[in-house]
C-alpha cells in the first residue's frame, strides 16, 4: 500500500484535502478523523436550513447529485476511511502516530501516518458575560447547533430573538429568523456599524436601512452586558441602554482558529493562535500540513497574517496541501478578502480592503462611491448598483471594491471582476480598460465598475472634489451647522422642489444640470456650493463648468441622492 | 478661446470623445458633425426597441436621468456644438478643415480643426444576392430602420421573418420578431453554426436548441441564395434546400468600417478597410485620431489588428481620445472580445478566445467544459451553467471563456471574472486561486470558474483523458459508429434504465458512481469505456479509479449529460 494519510477534520478543508490525495495518489490510505458525526457538510448553508429554505439538513451534506456525504459515501465513491465520533487527542510527531478516542467507547488507539493534515477549523468566540450559558444561547458553529435552533423555533418557542454581532453570520441568522419564522429580531452590534471592516460605513449604513425595512432592529455602537434567563432558560439580553426579550440569542462575535493540538505538539502558532505554514502550507514539521479555518493566512494586499475563516479558501486550501502531499509543488498566494451576502431583497458584497482598512494598513488610500445602474437604464430589470473603488493614490493599484444591489448577481458579477483584477495586482487604469462583457440586457456599455475606475481616475488627477457622505449627513442632521455651505441641487425642478421648500431658496438651490452654463451668474461666490445629483456624475460635469467660471468653492457629493436615498434619512421631505 | 476640435460621427465613440475633451479642456470649442438628424443612441438597444420592450425609440438617446441627449442638450447641457444633418464631404489635411453640407438644403461650409476625430462608425455588410434592395428588406444599421421596422410590424403586415445571419444582432432580432409579435421567425446562418468565431459550436448548439424551443427555425451551413418580392415588397427568400416565406428580412452579416473620408485624405486604412491607428488612437496624421467601429483594433491576445465593432469599446475608445487630445497619454491596450447575449431565457457570453479561434491562431490551446451549479445545489434557484476554458497548454495562459446559462447575471459575473484574469495575462492556476466571493445564494464554495481551471490543471498535467462532445455525438448519432466504444454510464439507475433499455446493456452499461470501487472487475478491458454522468466530475474520478485498477482504456465525457440534455439531441430515450 502507499502513503498513509491522516487528516483531522471533517468538514470543509479536510475532506477536500483527502479527496484531492486519493486522486492524486489512488494507493495512499486516506483517513478522517472527526469528533463529530456529522461531516463534509455546507456550514454556510446553516441560514438557509434554520430560514427553512433548505428543508433537510441532509441536503448540506449532500452532493449536487444528491448522496449524503458520510462515512459509506466518503469509503464507496472516494476510497478515503473517515472515522466520526473519533477525537484525535493528541499528535506523536516522533512516532509519527495521532492518538484518539472513540467519542461513545471511549476506547483508545493510534492512528499512524506519513503525512498529518491539520484541519481543525475554527469554533466561535463567546463573550464573557453573565448568562452566556443558559439555555437558548447558541452559537453556530455546527449541524447540531442549528438542528436544535430550527427545532425549537419549529416548536413555536420563540417569539424574540437577540443576535449579538452584526457580521455576516449574524445578518444572515436574522433574516432567517424574521423572513420565514416572523420572529421578532434585534441584532446588536458592538461597533458603530454591521460588517465592520468588511465594508466601509456608507455601505454598512445601506444595509442597516434594509435590515430595519425588512423588520429587523438594528442596534449599532451597543453590546450586549449581560443575558438574563428565567427557570435557566434565555428570557432577555441587557445593554446599556436597554433590555431586549429574547426567546432565543444567537452569539456571532467571530471565531478563533483551534489549535490546541497543534500547539501541544509543539507545532508553530501565531499569538493570535493560528497555526502558522508556509506558503506549501506545511506547518512548522514538514511532515504536518493544516487547511482551512485553523490556520494563519497571509492577506495579499497588506502582506500581513490572519485568519481568513471562509468556506470558500477552506476549500482551495485543502486541494493545495493534497497537491504538496502528491508531490505538486502548488503554493498557495494567500487572501484578499472577497464575500457576498444575501439580506432579504439586496445583496452585499465586497473584496479586498475597506478604506477604513487602508488607512488603517497605511496605504495612501482614496475612496470613490459611485450609483450607477446594472444594465442599460432602458431595459426594463435595471437597477442602481451602489459601487465603491478603494485606491492607493501612489501606484495607482486597487485596493478594494464594495457594491450594494438587489438580490441578483449584479453585484457579484463586479465584485468577482474586482477580485480578479486586485488579485492580479491591477490599477485603477487598468479597470478603466477591463473589457467587460456588455449587452443591455446585462449591463451598461460602460460598465459600471469601469465608470467607477474613471472616476477615480478623475479623482486621482485631482479632477474631482468631494464632500464625503459623513459630512453631508452632518450637515443635514444638523442644518446648518455649516453656515458657509448650501446644497446647489441639479436635478430636475420636480425632484427638487420639495427641498426647496423644506430648507429654504437661500440654503437649497435648484439651478437645473440643463441650465448650469446659462445661470452660473446667479450663483453664490462666498458660499461653498456641495453640488447634488442622483448618480453623482452631472454633479462632477457641473463642477469642472463651475470652475471654469470661477466658481471654484465647490464640492460633488459622489454617488449622489441614489446613495443617500438608501442610507435612510430622517430629514428626507416627506 | 481654445483649441478646435471636430469630430465626425455622433453616435457612441464621436459624443464620448467631445464630452470627455470639453471636461478636460473647458475652453475648447468642440463640434460633432453627423449626416443623421439622430444622434448619441444606444444603437444595441435596437432589438429591445423593436421588441417592445422599450417602447419609446427616445429611450435609446436618453440619459439616465431621463433627457434626450438632442442639439439642444449637447449645447446646452455639455457645451458642446452637434451639427446634425451634415454630411463631412472631404477633410483639408494641410488647410485642417473639413468640408461639410447641409443634407437638406445642400449649403456647403468649411469647419476648421486644431484636432480632428474621426468616428464614424460602421456600415452593415449587404449580401450580393437577387432581391437584396426590395422593400422589406433591412439591415440594422441605425435608428430610423429601427423605426421603419417597428412600424412595419405594428401596421400588421408581417407574419414570417427571416434573419439572414447568426450573429448576436440577428439573433436579437430574431427574438424581438418572437417574442413579442408572435412573428413566425427564422434564421439563416452559413456556417456551420451560429455565432461562429465567438464561441465554440457546442455551446452554439445549445444556443439553437433553445431558440428552436423558443419557436425560432434555424438552419446553419444554409446561405440565402435569393431574395424574392412581389410588387417590389419582399415575399420569400431561397435557399439551395428551401423557400421560406418573408413579408420582412433583416441582414445580419457583419459589418465594415466607414473609411471613405480617411482614405480619401490619405490616411492609413488597412487592407479590411479598418483606420489604422497607434496606441494612443492617433491615425497617420497625429492631428487626427480615430475611435470606434471605424478603426483597427489589436487583439491583446493574438497581436493582430482588426474590426472590434462594439458600443462597449467605442466608448472607452473615445474617452482615450479625449486623454491624448488634452494632454494626457493614456494608451488603449487593445481588445480580447468579451460579450454578452440574451437569447429568450438564456444567457450566452464570452471572453477571449473560443477554441476553434486559439487553435487557428497556432495557440497550443485546449479546452476544458465543464457543467456546475452557478449556486450552491440546496439553494432554491440553483441552476447549471456549462463553463468553457480555452487555455494554452505550454504558457498555461488562459486564452478564453465561453459559460450558457438561465437569464440572470449567473454567467456575466464568471465571464467578466474571466475577462479580467485573461486581460492581465493570468495561468490557469491564477483563476485556480482566484478568491471569488462565496455565499450560498450566489455562489458554490468553490466557485464553477475556480473548479473550470481546476479541471484545466488536470487536463494540462494529463490526469484527465476526454472524449470530445462531438464525437460522442456522432457515435450517438451512429450508434455502433465505433463498435469498439461502450458507454460506462455511472448516474443513478433510475437515470441510466431508459439508456440501458433502449441501446443494450452490452453497449450501455450501468454501474452507479458509489459502486465501481466494489464492481469494476465487472468492466470490459477490450472496449473503451466513455465514462458518463451529468457534470463530469464523478467521470473523472472515476476514470483515476478505473486507471488504478489497471483499466485505463477510458474516456471521460466532459461536462456530461448537462451538456448533452441543453444541446438537444434525437436519440435521447423518451
Amino acid at each position: 500500500m502507499g502513503k498513509k494519510i491522516v487528516i483531522i477534520g471533517g468538514v470543509a478543508a479536510g475532506p477536500k484535502s483527502a479527496c484531492r490525495i486519493k486522486r492524486l495518489l489512488p494507493d495512499a490510505e486516506v483517513t478522517i478523523i472527526d469528533q463529530d458525526s456529522l461531516i463534509s457538510y455546507g456550514g454556510c448553508g446553516i441560514p438557509y436550513y434554520v430560514s427553512g429554505d433548505v428543508s433537510d439538513e441532509k441536503e448540506l451534506r449532500n452532493t449536487s447529485f444528491h448522496m449524503t456525504r458520510d462515512e459509506a459515501f466518503f469509503l464507496n465513491a472516494k476510497g478515503v476511511v473517515a472515522r466520526t465520533n473519533t477525537r484525535a487527542l493528541a499528535i506523536d510527531r516522533k512516532g509519527k502516530v495521532v492518538h484518539v478516542e472513540e467519542v461513545h467507547t471511549g476506547r483508545k488507539d493510534t492512528v499512524p501516518y506519513d503525512n498529518l493534515v491539520l484541519a481543525t477549523g475554527a469554533k466561535p468566540n463567546l463573550l464573557p458575560i453573565p448568562g452566556a450559558d443558559l439555555d437558548g444561547v447558541y452559537t453556530i458553529s455546527d449541524l447540531h447547533k442549528a438542528i436544535a435552533i430550527k427545532e425549537r423555533i419549529a416548536k413555536g418557542e420563540v417569539s424574540n430573538a437577540v443576535v449579538i454581532g452584526g457580521g455576516a453570520i449574524g445578518i444572515e441568522m436574522a433574516e432567517a429568523f424574521t423572513d420565514l419564522w416572523g420572529i421578532k429580531t434585534t441584532i446588536l452590534e458592538f461597533m458603530p456599524q454591521v460588517m465592520p471592516r468588511l465594508v466601509d460605513w456608507d455601505f454598512a449604513r445601506m444595509l442597516e436601512t434594509h435590515l430595519r425595512e425588512s423588520g429587523v432592529e438594528v442596534f449599532t455602537g451597543e453590546a450586549a452586558s449581560a443575558i438574563e434567563g428565567e427557570n435557566g432558560k434565555v428570557a432577555r439580553v441587557v445593554t446599556p441602554k436597554r433590555t431586549l426579550a429574547a426567546d432565543i440569542v444567537v452569539m456571532a462575535v467571530g471565531v478563533r482558529a483551534r489549535s490546541e493540538l497543534a500547539r501541544e505538539a509543539g507545532l508553530l502558532v501565531s499569538a493570535m493562535g493560528n497555526i502558522v505554514v508556509n506558503d506549501r502550507l506545511q506547518t512548522s514539521d514538514p511532515a504536518i500540513y493544516a487547511a482551512g479555518d485553523c490556520i494563519e493566512v497571509k492577506n495579499i494586499l497588506t502582506g500581513k497574517g490572519g485568519i481568513a475563516p471562509m468556506g470558500s479558501l477552506a476549500n482551495r486550501e485543502g486541494r493545495i496541501v493534497g497537491d504538496n502531499i502528491a508531490g505538486i509543488p502548488t503554493k498557495y498566494k494567500g487572501w484578499i478578502g472577497s464575500f457576498t451576502m444575501k439580506a432579504f431583497e439586496r445583496c452585499i458584497a465586497a473584496t479586498g480592503l475597506s478604506l477604513d482598512a487602508a488607512l488603517a494598513e497605511g496605504f495612501a488610500a482614496a475612496a470613490v462611491t459611485t450609483a450607477q445602474s446594472d444594465r442599460a437604464h432602458f431595459f426594463p430589470t435595471q437597477a442602481v448598483i451602489p459601487l465603491r473603488l478603494v485606491f492607493d493614490l501612489k501606484s495607482r493599484k486597487v485596493l478594494g471594491c464594495q457594491g450594494f444591489g438587489p438580490m441578483s448577481d449584479a453585484v457579484l458579477a463586479r465584485i468577482d471582476a474586482a477580485a480578479a483584477m486586485i488579485s492580479q495586482g491591477a490599477t485603477i487604469d487598468d479597470v478603466s480598460q477591463l473589457e467587460m462583457a456588455y449587452a443591455p440586457p446585462f449591463a451598461t456599455a460602460l460598465d459600471a465598475l469601469n465608470a467607477t475606475a474613471n472616476v477615480a481616475d478623475n479623482l486621482a488627477a485631482g479632477r474631482l472634489r468631494s464632500v464625503s457622505t459623513r459630512d453631508f449627513l452632518a450637515w443635514m442632521e444638523d442644518f446648518g451647522g455649516h453656515p458657509e455651505w448650501v446644497a446647489l441641487d441639479i436635478r430636475h425642478p420636480n425632484e427638487t422642489k420639495a427641498f426647496v421648500e423644506k430648507y429654504g431658496p437661500e440654503k437649497w438651490l435648484s439651478v437645473p444640470y440643463i441650465e448650469i452654463r446659462n445661470r452660473h451668474q446667479e450663483l453664490p461666490r462666498d458660499k461653498t456650493m456641495l453640488i447634488i445629483c442622483d448618480a453623482g456624475t452631472r454633479s462632477s460635469e457641473v463642477q469642472i463648468a463651475l470652475d471654469h467660471f470661477g466658481l471654484e468653492n465647490n464640492l460633488v457629493l459622489g454617488g449622489g441622492f441614489n446613495l443617500i436615498r438608501r442610507m435612510g434619512v430622517a430629514w428626507w421631505p416627506n
